[in-house]
């Protein structure tokens, strides 16, 4: 434990583990020092590089709070997001895929009924989304619930707007709602347009200075879940987008491309009469059952 | 760019690299990435594991201020912070060497004067501290810089008391001094204690986890700056400290561990006189000439 040195640094600190009592724990840490000890030795890191990264990570963890994950976003642009995604998620064919979470997902959104608009005064054109959620060999998944939250045609998300003038965020374009005894849900929202992820942070310096660009094709976040299925967690992205092959979080699968229609105005989806022009989106969801044990 | 699973995400993510301009961050990145997916897969590391990593190092940020860098901390009980500092400062046999530079330190600490008294109100034994400043060749260096930090008798830094009245540190046991034209400094502070290192926070809690304790041996700062020289960031150790050789930041040379001698109350170095006991600390530095370019 004296005089180490740059090849006899990373043995030592795996030594001090060797009181670790939860194995999963030193499994995971030996491994995380290892790759932290190769990366530094392979690059030659130098100590303005080392300083450099406490800069940007103390940046990130400052710019972070209960409305804004800069760590999330980090994971996304650097692929961490989607690969332990993919490695938890492998499924049998014909189950809806999972992709990445994202940075706003927020807890207690409101409940809605069948046919509700959750837009909430979220700015964009009107949309009618329905579909079923199914089990595998097709049958209809009663009750289940789905969580539902996308930006508006600006490309924000409610947490990202100014908050209302008692402090608190509006819950726009984000909601819960439960599925009926076929198994269809339906609600309407706006229309789901590309944005960049938000890029006045230190992740988007980043980006700049890794020469790539903020953007993510459109797309509405889903979170499913019913009891005896392993839980959901999917975007729909639209298809046609312009960055659906340069995602800046790399989470397009083409499983979950979709066409968003456009109508003229008239009867809507949910009886109403538009006198504007509308989309709709129809996508169905089958759930993967939940394992023994899982 | 679609479809990007466990086997593919890594390789998409360094071709999204191919537009950096900047050949060495593309370096970095690139090694960054290739480690951080490794890591992942080998470890198969779950969702909830990341959702821990993504808590854990929000934690850290929040933690962190102009007081505090829990992230340096971080990667010093990780070991990174010693072999950083070991893969950039190889010298020439006879230099003093390197170690971590820690969090603690602060900018724009105090000017001393030739044996002033730098504790400056912090508690503990009174020590009178003193040496050279030479090159290999044994040459005196006059008017080299030396910046000195320590804790008190109870383990703590000036920053990580209570401030004043006034919402202020005062700077104790810490400040900035010169040697004369002998290459020789002298200075009064307080006896170097064994303390842990900040363990109320996220790196406490991971320590504990990992069933490490967080003690570092007794020891002084140093960082000495003189013209032509590289700048030298090290520590001094007290012999006969129970943590040397296990010390939480990975950080003691045995070239680096001295002798803190005791006295009976009498004559100090500095003429005057004790009336109670006091340790004294001789040791002197030798710095690395700057290379070419450097």
């Amino acid at each position: 434990m004296r005089n180490l040195n740059e090849d006899t640094i990373t043995q030592a600190v795996i030594a001090s583990l060797g009181g670790c009592g939860d194995t999963r724990l030193r499994t995971v840490m030996t491994s995380l020092v290892q790759h932290l000890h190769s990366f530094a030795r392979e690059t030659r890191l130098t100590e303005a590089e080392w300083q450099a990264a406490i800069a940007f990570l103390t940046a990130v963890g400052h710019i972070t709070d209960d409305k804004r994950q800069e760590f999330i976003l980090l994971s996304d642009v650097l692929g961490l997001s989607t690969l332990v995604t993919a490695q938890n998620h492998a499924k049998p064919a014909g189950c809806t895929e999972a992709t990445v979470f994202g940075p706003f997902y927020v807890e207690g959104s409101p409940e809605y009924a069948q046919f509700d608009d959750i837009a909430n005064g979220a700015s964009g054109e009107p949309c009618f989304v329905g579909g079923y959620v199914r089990a595998l060999d097709g049958q209809a998944i009663a009750n289940a619930q789905l969580e539902v939250w996308q930006a508006d045609e600006d490309g924000h998300y409610d947490v990202q707007l100014a908050p209302e003038d008692d402090g608190t965020h509006a819950h726009r374009a984000r909601g819960k709602l439960r599925t009926d005894a076929n198994g269809r849900f339906a609600f309407r929202s706006i229309l789901a347009e590309p944005y960049p992820i938000p890029h006045d942070g230190p992740v988007g310096a980043l980006l700049d200075a890794l020469g790539r660009h903020p953007w993510r094709p459109a797309h509405l976040h889903f979170m499913i879940e019913a009891p005896g299925y392993e839980t959901l967690i999917t975007h729909v992205f639209r298809d046609g987008d312009r960055y659906l092959d340069s995602d800046a979080v790399f989470g397009v699968r083409s499983t979950l491309v979709a066409q968003w229609v456009q109508h003229p105005p008239g009867t809507a989806p949910d009886g109403s009469q538009m006198d504007v022009p509308f989309y709709t989106l129809d996508y169905d969801f089958v759930l993967n059952p939940k394992g023994p044990g899982r």
